[in-house]
């Protein structure tokens, strides 16, 4: 575990190129921080190629010293490129990522480059709708009282109530909070799994992740909502499944390696848990022939739970406050300590 | 409007008889309270006899001093017939009802008579998770990612948040209150309409009823909690309609002569609201040939939010608390002091 390293932000009137994709530096062009020597916007064609000052620059020339992966870097499909770029760019001091979860091999090649990284978190109040939603349209059988009214039935529907309902969160970083708020705010009753100790009110307790099998059979929601690592990976195995309620929900919003996708198609067969909301899987796009599309109990979505409509400006705020913060060598918000 | 009025409730040695459902009788027996003269439980059958101690009562030995109108009334088809005991009950002092809202006039008949009425709220907070269901499958497009799953598309879907939505709340009772708590969580931004003057954390704005029509335009989704009065009928009418945003969602989880159903076809025809998630209908159950059953832009159930699955457990600890404060002398819970 390494704090801020030791490369120094260059003094005001030194020239900084930032690297960022084009339709970023346009948008947020008026929002872009003044200084002495004013910012050299690299950017990042949807093509591919690199400009500067509306040039193109030769591999040579290329050498940033702050980088910005955006949201746009996955839209225009420009992830490898971008990758390949910050693998190249030797004099990188600085990436702020649009990532929560650092599990894609760059960041840890940057990592222990010394380049600073700081990642985002403007998703998660995306995430935390997007699981709220899923599980109150289980809880209500939204999909029955359609076909109800499809029918003409005025139809009696007792329903199954979030307030008093137990939530296990495992993974206790912005997302997982955010899911723990609102979910208690709706009566749920809720305990969190994260290795460091934790005192939020919101949680009826939180414990180490050698507990999380001991709460499991007493546990109506479980949301994945950790980092994928070399420990976490293939979490939700059969011991686990067998642990879960048979009327339980089990929602996924973190990665797809979280889960053994094979352990859990059975357990879904077996009739325990009750339903899958999955938004992430191992491979992705899921191809077509996937059993996980067709099972009844599964509800899968396309990697999407971030996708609200604030996670874009949420996170332009968030990058040009870094930047400030950046310039004037303050704390950089959710810079990233270990990976 | 009158405070609680002055028939004396009886001393604990003289008989006290309780007009309620025999399964209601039943499942409550060993929580009842203990008194010198224990309770006579007037138990109403399912085919509507009323027995007493096992016996039939004929009408000359029918003299309640209480009754509980329960759900149990409702679903075993029992309204009608207890109405007319509530009627004929001379010696009536106290109905404690699983009503909020107390348009039915069997209410206004027993006010002016003087009975006491103490009602329920135990169904609110089922109704504000009804709502959020609804609501956030709307703004995330449920129906929509469901069939992108079942024709297996991988399928990119930003969504509109709840954060920083903005909501009115027609009527701050208990059911409007946990609703504005609920999207206030979820980041929304919350007005509500009340005569009364009420400063609670959770509003932005608290407004009376005149400046309804002003929060209109700003306003995404539009809540109606408030009860069926002379002043609230037909509510929802033309220019209430003409003056929501174009994307705006109605909800009606309160009455069905709030709104008036043709003026709100014609708007949803013509594209404003986006659309109306109805639990109530002026007519119920809804006639088959109803237009509303097939808009595509409504969502109907069956006066099924409150049907939530800590709604009977939360109705009968409110009763047997009221029962105990009766038998006490004690304030009633929600008792109500104007109909």
């Amino acid at each position: 575990m390494s704090s801020q390293n030791t490369i120094a932000t260059l003094p005001p009137d030194e020239p900084l190129e930032l690297l960022l994709v084009r339709t970023d530096a346009q948008r947020l062009a008026h929002r872009l921080p003044q200084r002495a020597s004013p910012l050299r916007l690299v950017e990042l064609q949807s093509d591919g190629a690199v400009h500067l000052r509306g040039r193109e620059l030769a591999p040579s020339e290329f050498r940033p010293h702050a980088a910005w992966l955006s949201l746009e870097v996955f839209t225009q499909g420009l992830l490898e490129r971008f990758v390949s770029l910050l693998d190249g760019a030797a004099g990188l001091h600085w990436l702020h990522t649009v990532h929560a979860g650092l599990d894609l091999p760059v960041y840890a090649r940057l990592h222990s480059r010394k380049v600073r990284i700081s990642r985002s978190h403007a998703q998660a109040p995306a995430m935390a709708e997007f699981v709220l939603a899923h599980v109150l349209a289980v809880f209500q059988e939204h999909e029955r009282i359609r076909a109800a009214q499809l029918e003409q039935r005025w139809m009696p529907h007792p329903f199954r109530e979030l307030a008093a309902s137990r939530w296990l969160v495992v993974g206790l970083g912005h997302a997982g909070l955010a899911i723990a708020r609102r979910a208690r705010a709706c009566g749920a009753v809720i305990a969190g799994i994260t290795r460091r100790p934790m005192h939020d009110p919101v949680f009826e307790l939180v414990v180490p992740p050698g507990r999380m099998v001991a709460e499991l059979p007493r546990s109506d929601v479980v949301v994945l909502a950790c980092p994928l690592t070399n420990e976490t990976r293939g979490l939700v195995g059969r011991p686990f499944l067998a642990a879960m309620k048979e009327d339980a929900i089990l929602v996924n919003i973190a990665r797809g390696g979280l889960v053994d996708e094979a352990a859990l198609l059975e357990a879904l067969d077996a009739g325990r848990p009750a339903r899958a909301i999955l938004d992430v899987t191992q491979t992705e796009p899921l191809p077509a022939e996937h059993p996980l599309w067709r099972h009844e109990r599964v509800r899968l979505t396309a990697h999407n739970a971030y996708a609200g409509s604030g996670t874009p400006p949420r996170n332009d705020d968030l990058f040009i406050e870094n930047l400030r913060r950046y310039l004037a060598h303050e704390r950089l918000l959710h810079e990233v300590t270990a990976i």
